[in-house]
């Protein structure tokens, strides 16, 4: 079994799903592993990951509604304020979407379904620097 | 360390939570995994996992209950339709709940707790046929 | 590669976030793991896992009050209501945080972000003994 390791770096304007599968497999065909696991690691309390609707773009658009209803921002009830009116959202919204993913790796490439891609979720309204680690356990010396 | 690999088929009828721990547990006692890590992963972005109670359906109903009026089929606002009222509340379930999961293995067996079970979340209303990727990382060669 | 296993306990005293970050850190110290994987996995069914914002506990707060508002307890269309009002809003919230997170280990500590922290996810009122599993996957013999 081998180790591989690097971080993804995301650039984000503005809350919404950014797409990384692509970032993801250039590395895991870098390396060249053809099978394992890879892991992912989203480094930020106000950001998230998600394995979702990679072709419609409309699928894309409303799962940012949805998430921006679910936890808007700018609440009464909020005490944490400090960093404006997206902050205690952000968190929340970072709470129901996952910070950690593992997608196994077959015959050389992430084994997702027809329809997936992996996004970096971010939930903050000003521009962010973003860092996503990812792990990979190949199955080959 | 060891690698095991398989695909678990789930024939869905209609929302709701599938159970699939003993079509898990099987592959592992086949292949003698006494020590571990398994690692499951859904294929689909209408449909997820989920470990939670096992034992008393009530709670079971609940769960399905609780996702209808989370994330509700055919609101005004979805603007991704075109497979049918289902269609983006199906991506908004698959959102809040995981499409990746790790349990760990140990005395040859899954280690879950006393009262949870492993299920495949049906989002769909139709019938479906679901792929769920089992990998095993055995800690024995 | 190596494999190492512990059982980390928290007892809780009420629904809320228990910090358990220090605990997972001390058995990698011990370990002397310096570079792998770290698995955790709650064996319970009404309390869960999280990575989330560790430093401000307002928005700790924020977060417990979301979860309470978001699955109420003693709703009225709940079945499963036999060990009382917070019986199955507690699988409920269970239902959309992770019941297993995998985070990497480099340089001997866990790769959290700046204002990253790891909680348990109690959502029982009465007092619980909780048991997380903590697997972690060395890539050094």
């Amino acid at each position: 079994m081998k180790w591989y390791k690097d971080a993804i770096e995301v650039h984000t304007r503005g809350k919404g799903l950014y797409p990384i599968t692509e970032l993801v497999m250039r590395r895991i065909r870098q390396w060249q592993v053809q099978e394992g696991m890879g892991y992912l690691f989203c480094q930020h309390t106000s950001a998230s990951l998600l394995v979702n609707e990679n072709y419609d773009p409309t699928a894309r658009a409303d799962m940012e509604t949805f998430l921006d209803k679910l936890a808007p921002e700018n609440q009464s009830w909020y005490r944490h304020t400090l960093e404006g009116p997206d902050d205690s959202s952000s968190h929340l919204r970072a709470m129901v979407t996952p910070a950690s993913l593992t997608i196994p790796i077959d015959d050389g490439e992430l084994s997702l379904g027809t329809w997936q891609g992996i996004y970096l979720f971010e939930h903050r309204v000003d521009e962010q620097r973003r860092s996503v680690l990812l792990r990979v356990l190949s199955t080959r010396d």
